[in-house]
């Protein structure tokens, strides 16, 4: 499949996975996509854990509320460093966005389905804290997201998108004035 | 090239580029590959304008100081809208993060290289602002990055990287404790 046709049909999936071992080389090819993605000033501030262990998994799930993603053999964990990259500018979101989305798309291509948790685990309740402090993260890095790895069994549903007119345009703003 | 291969020698290119139209259908497919890209709870914060028009191009390089990609003969845009996607959280800058990294994959699949140029437009200056009002961008939406499309003339350089294991563990945190 092309990049393109990968782009186009990567869907957020929510529903169950299959009870499968995944291969720690698949874990480690997708992360390292996610590596590769580009940082503000090459400042690299993503860091990866990939949790395939029963037990650790078992853990995590008991933090993670309401539920979600809790039959996916393997996840990983997104860290961010709020590393500044010039002046006061700090480009982490956009570094472990970047990087998110390598991880999608590489997981597409190996097979797999997942879904960006980030709301969930940022929000009030500081889950991504809990995760990470299970994790043996410091303070001076954040779990800001997580992504379940397996493989889908139940069919994917592509989101309802607005049409590409009312969002992309040519030489000039053809958009809706509020 | 696998989506893998594509990831992994992606390169931010800040060299000359070759004096060729490109094609719009081109821009559609990589505009098109920017709106697939996820966003928090569908919100679709980010819109894109690619200007191909050369007087329009002249105008906007003369707000872009320091020049740069001042050879491309096409850029895109990146506009985004800060909506609330519940409670109090917005994730336009995740979303147009995923966004670009689609469209950066995407051109360099169709021949072209690119670079991520947004700190420069987004800093004291303002020339994102005055791009915007070249375009008759509204104020409710933000330029934040504009990403050149072209033909590289020149040799891609791939920066240097932390290792694997400085960024990416199994089942715990094992980097660095400052």
């Amino acid at each position: 499949m092309t990049v393109l046709d990968l782009i186009k049909n990567r869907t957020s999936y929510r529903g169950k996975y299959e009870n499968t071992i995944i291969p720690r080389s698949d874990l480690i090819k997708i992360m390292e996509a996610g590596l590769a993605a580009p940082s503000g000033c090459n400042k690299q501030t993503t860091s990866l854990i990939a949790v395939d262990d029963t037990d650790l998994l078992a853990k995590l799930r008991k933090v993670i509320t309401p539920q979600v993603a809790e039959t996916a053999p393997a996840i990983i964990c997104v860290l961010t460093q709020r590393i500044i990259a010039y002046r006061d500018k700090c480009f982490n979101v956009q570094d472990y966005s970047a990087a998110i989305q390598n991880m999608l798309l590489a997981a597409i291509e190996l097979g797999y389905e997942s879904c960006w948790y980030e709301g969930q685990i940022t929000d009030a309740d500081a889950i991504g804290r809990k995760m990470a402090d299970i994790l043996g993260v410091p303070d001076n890095y954040e779990l800001v997201c997580f992504l379940p790895i397996g493989i889908a069994l139940q069919p994917l549903k592509l989101v309802n998108k607005m049409p590409f007119s009312s969002r992309a345009w040519f030489n000039g703003f053809k958009g809706e004035t509020v």
